[in-house]
């Protein structure tokens, strides 16, 4: 698959009293782009749960603030897999308006069994699909 | 049960680009404070939801803000139950700074069954301690 | 103009360990659709505040809670004006999914000069189109 | 300065439909014990903008989720000063529950000024406190 491209819209929940998105908040960003792309692919996250007992959990992030963004701005984030394993994705998000970038983000996240929540193997249909 | 107080302390998160505390987040300040007194008429939540099956819902919320709280804000949160019912509670909530109100709220909680989700009869030992 | 309808996709940030949209975040939802209405109808929030020295603040909201939405529901907002005067709108506001009435609510919000935070009459080139 | 500590109990605001605490709001936990800890030394962050027009803001962030923490659980978030510079500092936190490491983020702030948002060299009378 290549880059996935998800367009988030800045509103007044995300900023805070320094006019800017609250530091936090693209973490937010970031996870509804990761979880648009797994659909964009054909996978729902409730359903890999109940039908895969698969569950991804994030293990660390390494975000970069470049530029803040403000109310009403409108951003992109560009989501790509830099690297599958077995048990675990990086991702690689970059935030930007206009193509300026905003926001930089290494995402590692773990692929678990949903009942046991030990390291549980990405299926192959999965992997193929998203990476 | 006296009126119960909660102090809350406004940081970034709580605020937007407005400068002031967005208004769906005075929701999780009276949130807080419920579930502090709570606490401090012996109950945890998940010990009533795992011991009990018993948990609460809000069921509406009639919010007025009167005057916006600033980051850095010292408030407190007001609480008492205006009417227990056998299976739902009504809270007023008011918030304030320096005694001067900033937001009054009154909500209405139902009691449920934490399996079936179906409405449940608050057990009297719980509302002897919280009314 | 009629009723503006705004689609909503609920996230994990959405979401309690309830299993259930935490009861603040449809305040989030519903002041999604009010801008997201205010930019359909050519205006922007953003604008108005230095072009017109003009800001919207909630005065006052209540809130049905009828149904739960859960992780991954889309939710659809539907907006309507109830009722506009001269410094104050009224604005009734319903989430469903799949037709279904999940919250309702009704929110009533002042006009205010951005300086003064005085009530500023909303200019009626602005009534006009919102209404 | 010594280690600065400062105690956060997990509501329901903070947690997601996955039962524990969605991964963003550690950030949230992270800046209320920054906050506290310029408090305890004491500088309100308000007051330094207006009067020392001295803002910091996140320049980085890096996170490592170890533990998941749940409801109602209550947690000890552990900050120091790892480096400071003339222009930015470095804070390692380290979040708690009974002893045990949930989170652990290494977070780099800078210090600008108010107005022009260019870097500021942090006051002396600051960091001898701080540091």
């Amino acid at each position: 698959m290549k880059d996935f491209q998800w367009p988030i819209r800045v509103y007044y929940e995300d900023t805070d009293a320094g006019g800017v998105v609250f530091y936090a908040n693209y973490l937010k960003f970031f996870e509804r782009a990761r979880t648009e792309m797994l659909r964009y692919s054909g996978f729902e996250q409730d359903q890999l749960i109940t039908e895969q007992r698969l569950i991804f959990v994030v293990r660390s992030v390494q975000v970069d603030y470049l530029k803040p963004a403000c109310f009403n701005d409108s951003l992109l984030v560009n989501t790509k897999i830099l690297m599958a394993k077995k048990v675990s994705l990086n991702f690689e998000q970059v935030i930007t308006r206009n193509e300026e970038v905003v926001c930089k983000g290494d995402i590692r996240i773990a692929s678990l069994d949903a009942n046991s929540m030990k390291p549980k193997i990405i299926p192959d249909f999965i992997l193929e699909k998203i990476t």
